[in-house]
């Protein structure tokens, strides 16, 4: 598939007293990659909640942390279904600024039940968009 | 009353680049004293919304920033309720270290109905309790 | 001056247990709106520390939170001059979504030596260009 | 070594609009819990800076959420050096609640100087220190 990405400006909030982006904060800019992705193929989080009855819920995560990112830094944050399994994705992402990686991730993703929180089948109708995909 | 006061001990995640408390960071601080007020008192949030159907949520708030906090510091962080209506609190606040200001703030705080977030009387439970305070 | 304004989409990060916007991340997003501002006109933050030995620190904020956002909601968060000082300047600020104001604030930005922290000149450069904004 | 582990209760700025705590704050927490260790040790992370030159940056962490914390709950975060090289150090972690794990996390520390950024041996101070510890 095309892989998905999203430019992140590096704000103060973001930083952290070594100068640097505070290592916790690289997985809210994944975050946004992935739900930008999964928005624009259609599907809000809050309309698979509603609609669908389920949610995605991150239930693994690897993280390599290569080089820091700086204040007013402009990155670029990817998302890339590398694995799709009957109730859970598995994305690759990697953080990275004028082509040189900074951070590589590989996160999994269970779909679950809104409610129980257990886990269940992809949406019928998501898993029909991502067969495009990957 | 007798003031509230809890210790705040500043991480990494609560700084910035400047090498300082991010300034948005005083008002989680804030917001941890006022839980730990009210919890303190008997009443946390989560029960006051499951058995009272209300929820507090922040009105208005004037923050001074004095001096700047840093990494490692511990810090005092106090709540004290200035004013109450049938409705909503005022509290005062003050992030202090070994006795000097750093962030004074008047916060007031809203009751309101958990589902609909319109404003509704403060519970005669809690405003009983907080008779005996202030 | 014309006012500048920037998008913010939520996503979870920014939101809590309560289902809205956790109130402090609304100075997130109205810090992003007041660098952006400056990084349009000419000013990175890091520059004016290294070239100028300035920084700007948040002195005062006011904040009327009227209306709640939501996860996914798409905001603007707008920055304007209201008045410059010698060493400081006071930005009005406002969150809104589709044309309905959430929270607006009122921010006041002192002009600090990088090392001493204390006040000190709006850097003459950057004020000839604030001449051309209000 | 006997197991270091720090209280952490769960606060509005925590959680997300699924009722939980962001996946991304338990590296906080985890944060918290290796700084105070430390501290507790004798050694601040401001003083390795100065004193010695140097500083700790993650390089690697693994996650496995297993379950959901939320708002007030009263957490245990725990973090143990699990494997100790000239450069670096291995911490596994868990944020547990009433004895349940919750987030279990391998997290990979290295010691770099602190203006190059470039891995530097540990310092024998704090070697010697740790070599009571495991």
């Amino acid at each position: 598939m095309a892989e998905f990405s999203i430019p992140v400006r590096v704000y103060y909030e973001d930083t952290d007293a070594a100068g640097v982006v505070y290592y916790a904060n690289y997985l809210k800019f994944m975050e946004r990659a992935r739900s930008d992705y999964l928005r624009q193929l259609g599907f809000e989080q809050g309309a698979l909640r509603r609609e669908h009855g389920v949610a995605f819920v991150v239930r693994r995560a690897s993280l390599d942390f290569r080089a820091a990112a700086r204040l007013e830094q402009l990155l670029a944050v990817s998302a890339r279904i590398a694995a799709r399994r009957r109730a859970s994705l598995e994305f690759e992402q990697m953080v990275s600024r004028e082509g040189r990686p900074l951070v590589a991730a590989s996160v999994q993703i269970a779909c679950v039940d809104a409610e129980s929180l257990r886990p269940t089948a992809i949406p019928q109708h998501l898993n029909e968009v991502l067969d495009g995909e990957c």
